[in-house]
């Protein structure tokens, strides 16, 4: 494997767009260490699986990308998502067995912490006395589980966490997690919940300084991000099980949407999701026709991400059948 | 005070733009209750200082603005600003007996939070054993400072913290803040540290739906935010000490914008600060001249916060005997 060798790793796909952009971009910071921390990490996973056991790692993407609008970065583009369906899911994969490689935007929501609040350290803790901080008592079932599930994940080798917060440095990193997953072949899975920024500005063209006010108003032409799923199934991890996401506001374009993107980068499952609605329900799409999920309504602490990672890994467990 | 009658609040400046922005803005969700709150908050400080303690009242800004680009928002503008600025001054101007409305960006940087890490709750702590929940002995001192600095300010009612997200919100709110500090007179303060979006799209002309990415690239036209500075000085808040922040990333034409922002607004000061030396120096610009700033580099701890809220206080002082 050689993540820095940017010209074998788009040799099939042969996208001089994708190499452009790969080209332009600023260096990824701590590139070395992140790779030798996923060497490692997929590494020790892999022996498990010799074990007998058959472990599976999952990358998922989780929380929005950044788009620089300077190089001297005061003002960027920036695509909602709080991280709430990668973080659960994250959770589900964990249960489900699975090794999680969590690439995820700084900031956004952790997993086993979606039910804390936004500031949990001001607003969950007391200080007793001047020697005892005490977790609030309503707040404490929480707390618990947050720290603990954190803890015990990370520790037993299962989850491990890469913080990214540009489209630069998301795409540099799922480029290295890719490339270091084909050891794995079909065991490896790929489920892209980030929400990617479709618009960028080129590295070389950003203005170097802050862009001043006093001219009127501000006109921006801004390029498309090459479609990065093409690449990285055909090129990267092409044995790997692909599932990306489709999000619009608009109901009625959504599914048309989604099916284009299952065909156009052969994902093996898109899922279609409604802003407004996304939390209640989500429609995957397949090759073999489209499944709704939604969340069990009966119980208020259910999510939809609960049946959605049981679906998942069924059809993982049928795609990995099929390959052996 | 009403601050929802937009005719009265615009009076003596007469800025067309300015009216127009906030009439086609979205409405501010929980006015009611943000305006409740704050005149409790100010009504309490207003009677600390009649019992002949002379409270004085700050209104910190903090973190940066965000501009939608879309009205079911999943895109936007975002301006950089972590909210150390804001937090550190707010610690010291609690310190100097100020009573503070902290109106920060959501998610960013708290009161006495500055020295933990990104993430507390899963970084600092460990659950021990089944029930109990510990501290790792090297965050202790500084999670505990966090938790009970924070929890007395809140509760001796000299800390009242609201959030923001959008330029939309921000302003608002920041209208709100300052009608209901007209009562207190030239013992108001205002320390405009938030980063401000200079450019945005107003609401009517804002894509309804998700901006699609499929034809080429995008061009955008972003309008000017009108500067709100004037209008907080003349109308809103005409009696109280100004103080505004200019951030550029080009020395060369950092002092020149700030003494103009000094003449043009009518400001009691303009803090300076260049993108890179901006946690080292600082340049105070006022009508008698610039004062250089700088923190105490004999001491690793030492912040450029600590000598310039000195200051600060210093001059708000002889504003105020100037007044009385």
């Amino acid at each position: 494997m050689d993540a820095s060798n940017g010209s074998q790793s788009f040799g099939e796909t042969g996208n001089a767009d994708i190499k452009c952009f790969f080209d332009s971009a600023p260096p990824l910071k701590d590139a070395s260490q992140i790779k030798m921390k996923l060497e490692q990490f997929i590494e020790n996973n892999r022996a498990k699986s010799e074990n007998g056991k058959g472990s599976r790692v999952v990358c998922v993407t989780s929380g929005g990308t950044t788009v620089p609008l300077e190089q001297r970065c005061v003002r960027y583009i920036d695509n909602f998502s709080s991280g709430h369906r990668g973080s659960a899911s994250t959770e589900y994969f964990l249960k489900s067995g699975y090794a999680v490689v969590f690439l995820h935007r700084r900031g956004t929501c952790q997993p086993y912490c979606r039910s804390l609040p936004d500031d949990p350290l001001l607003e969950c803790f007391e200080v007793a006395n001047e020697s005892n901080i005490t977790v609030q008592p309503i707040h404490e079932k929480t707390v618990k589980r947050a720290i603990g599930e954190n803890r015990r994940a990370v520790m037993r080798g299962a989850l491990l966490k890469l913080p990214f917060t540009t489209i630069f440095e998301y795409l540099q990193i799922l480029q290295l997690i890719a490339l270091s997953t084909r050891s794995l072949g079909s065991s490896a899975l790929f489920y892209l919940a980030a929400a990617v920024s479709d618009f960028y500005v080129p590295w070389e063209s950003m203005a170097v300084h802050k862009i001043q006010s006093s001219s009127g108003p501000l006109d921006m032409r801004l390029a498309q991000v090459p479609k990065m799923l093409s690449v990285l199934r055909k090129d990267w991890a092409p044995t790997a099980f692909c599932i990306s996401f489709k999000l619009e506001t608009d109901t009625k374009i959504l599914l048309e949407k989604a099916g284009k993107a299952l065909e156009k980068y052969d994902m093996h499952m898109v899922v279609a999701n409604e802003l407004l609605t996304r939390k209640e329900e989500v429609i995957v799409v397949t090759q073999n026709g489209n499944i709704t999920v939604q969340r069990d309504k009966t119980r208020t602490d259910a999510d939809v991400e609960e049946p959605l990672i049981k679906l998942v890994v069924d059809r993982h467990s049928a795609y990995l059948s099929s390959k052996s």
